[in-house]
């Protein structure tokens, strides 16, 4: 076989066979494929596609790439979310508890935040004490123990898919569907995930802006991973303003607290009940979705889901009075007010910049090994058709000695449009759900 | 400018604009734009096309890379012809005394065999004494005098093209009409060449199978050469039996003598009578083509464009004697007859395979350095259509201690397919000429 001729027929716009797509993954990962080769592969992959079984196959070789997570220690159906990556989102810190406490197990490997998306990873770690570096006999143990663990990813997963993604990234081959489907599908699937939830964002502080490419995602990937023997379930959700109120990291550990306490934003409140419900169907747990989600607002309110939120930081090392008293929580020295510059309504929100504005804080990083400062970030007052006054706070700004303050104002400044009449409608908070 | 939004606008179907391709042209020579970027781009490029314009940019660019020669020196019209490679193609062996014989300046810069089409470089050095290492003033000089001089390419000409054909000969981006295109045309544009003359093959022994896509690439190089301020023609001419009866180095020289002397191939004369003819109208010696080939007939008849051989070679400080006395050339000491395996007509000739015979014997080189052996190859004594009887010698196989001759021997009963029936029609020499 010759890579030559492999890139020859997808360059024609042929299909290329399971054990092509493998000696393309296997080659490159091995760096027997020159980076030339590779990116004129994936140019012509860009441009004239790949079929459902081409994607399959590309996803299972990069899979193959590395180490592949073994979670048959854990019992019951291991269900993963993810998140193709939002503002102010939330949803995993409330769904982990939450779910957890309803008896599917919760193994959660994460990653840290790049740009202007958070990680669960680095919000967690704005917990006194809380680990996030497990062995894989304690994660395990952890999640037969209590039902859930997190841990930071230290597996050498997928080295295929970081390889190329890096090349993809430098010769303007990232936004491919299959490409995207199969790099997001093959970490899942190494990280040995049973089923998938997927949470595929659109809008304006997402990747995909609009609902066609998230619909076409979504469903590629929901393809994906039922072709390889994986339940997968994907809602499409809105990101044209941040999920929740909060962005940064401890600012948005303490929205999770509040959201177990019924007392936090009512959108993530509302997400983690749709995603927790399907979870549960996944994992066999619920007939259906309506008897799940009635299982899943019983414990809300009961408040066994905020138990399992104190229990899971307690066995990973962190303070658990945090969840009764959130001010424990690292908090900026000062809290600067953006006020509205005119009155009206807010028409329209640029996501990515309220997430930027938070990196200039400190809150993200902008290249791997920044640090994070955790105690900086926003809270948003208003959503998308509020009313504002001239003069009234539209967010609080939580900064540490000035540090990005100018900056993320001016971002706010361009974030946030305001207009005299109310707009005609509002995004939904979920567009659509894609099971098959 | 980035390289990176370059490559995204030739992706997503868009025009390149002048300063763009510069850039990249400019950037990929220096090395600034590494080869995964520049693969990329130019599958893009393959699979979205180039216009008119683009294409003549990229040639210009390509021209600009390097050193461009100064002609300026050489009094009249330069007419450079140029052809894309075929078997047993003499035609510049002929060309060059018979036009230049007319008062038409021939500077020709010729490059040296490879794979299975020969290079006039190593044909002329067969004859004893040949220089082809001349300085630009003895070039200049001896054009000015003789009217004819050739010499090797020792030029840094279009490094761009050279690049950029050594990645696209790995990333399958070879068969491409504008890359092509414009790599033929840097050249010959960096080459100093006021008017052009293109020779473009098709058929078995071409690069290009078929007449359309010999076609495409013909107009595609003559709407360049016209955009570009250089009077362009181009004939399609058929590749599928090589031109002469002889190849290898030695052979062809003698062949060209021949036919100057009015007793060589039928076909070599006719398509140096047809490309002459539009030479010297694109030269301005003669009014029509009509009247352009009365001239060179006359020439042909009268010795004049043999004389011109004979002083061609003595000026380069070879033997002259070998115009009058051919068998001076260098021969192999071995010749062996192929025989027809059966009685019926030659049907169909690999023209290709042939090439590739007399590169087994050792006239050709399978890479750059190689040597070659001036006095193998092979003269084919049959034509397409030509009745052969079982036993008969289809060619004479010219050949130096047995060196390849048994693979040449295994090539040439693949290359010639007899069958019972005359074939219905044959191809003819030339399919078109092309002006604008």
């Amino acid at each position: 076989m010759r890579m030559y001729d492999i890139i020859a027929r997808k360059r024609d716009g042929r299909e290329l066979t399971s054990p092509e797509i493998e000696f393309f993954v296997e080659g490159y990962t091995r760096g027997n494929i020159p980076d030339y080769q590779a990116s004129a592969l994936l140019m012509a992959v860009f441009i004239n596609g790949m079929n459902e079984r081409e994607t399959a196959d590309l996803t299972m070789a990069m899979a193959r790439s590395g180490e592949q997570v073994d979670l048959s220690g854990i019992e019951g159906i291991k269900v993963d979310k993810h998140s193709t990556g939002g503002v102010g989102d939330t949803t995993t810190l409330v769904l982990m508890p939450l779910v957890s406490s309803c008896g599917v197990p919760m193994a959660k490997m994460s990653g840290r935040g790049l740009g202007h998306t958070g990680g669960t990873i680095d919000k967690l770690e704005s917990i006194p004490g809380f680990r996030t570096e497990l062995t894989m006999e304690e994660f395990i143990s952890n999640v037969n123990r209590i039902k859930a663990a997190i841990m930071g990813q230290t597996y050498n997963i997928a080295p295929a898919d970081g390889k190329l993604y890096a090349l993809r990234d430098v010769t303007a081959t990232i936004e491919s569907i299959p490409l995207i489907a199969s790099s997001i599908m093959s970490k899942k699937i190494a990280a040995g995930a049973d089923a998938i939830l997927l949470d595929v964002k659109v809008g304006s502080g997402a990747f995909m802006k609009d609902l066609k490419g998230g619909e076409e995602l979504a469903k590629s990937m929901v393809k994906i991973g039922n072709n390889l023997g994986r339940k997968t379930v994907a809602f499409i959700t809105d990101m044209n303003q941040p999920l929740g109120s909060s962005v940064g990291n401890s600012l948005e550990v303490r929205e999770a607290i509040m959201t177990l306490k019924g007392r936090g934003s009512e959108a993530l409140r509302e997400i983690c009940l749709s995603f927790g419900a399907h979870m549960l169907v996944m994992a066999g747990i619920a007939r259906d979705t309506a008897a799940a989600r009635s299982i899943l607002e019983g414990n809300l309110n009961s408040g066994k889901a905020l138990a399992k939120m104190k229990e899971i930081i307690e066995t990973q090392g962190g303070n658990p009075h945090v969840v009764d008293n959130p001010d424990l929580l690292p908090l900026s020295r000062e809290i600067v007010e953006f006020k509205a510059p005119k009155t009206g309504y807010i028409q329209r929100i640029e996501a990515e910049y309220i997430g930027k504005a938070a990196l200039y804080l400190g809150a993200g990083r902008e290249k791997k090994g920044d640090r994070v400062d955790p105690s900086v970030g926003l809270v948003l007052k208003k959503r998308l058709g509020d009313r504002v006054e001239q003069g009234e706070t539209i967010a609080d700004i939580y900064v540490n000695g000035g540090k990005g303050l100018k900056e993320a104002i001016n971002i706010l400044e361009m974030a946030l449009h305001i207009s005299e009449g109310k707009p005609d409608s509002l995004p939904p908070l979920i567009y659509k759900t894609i099971e098959n």
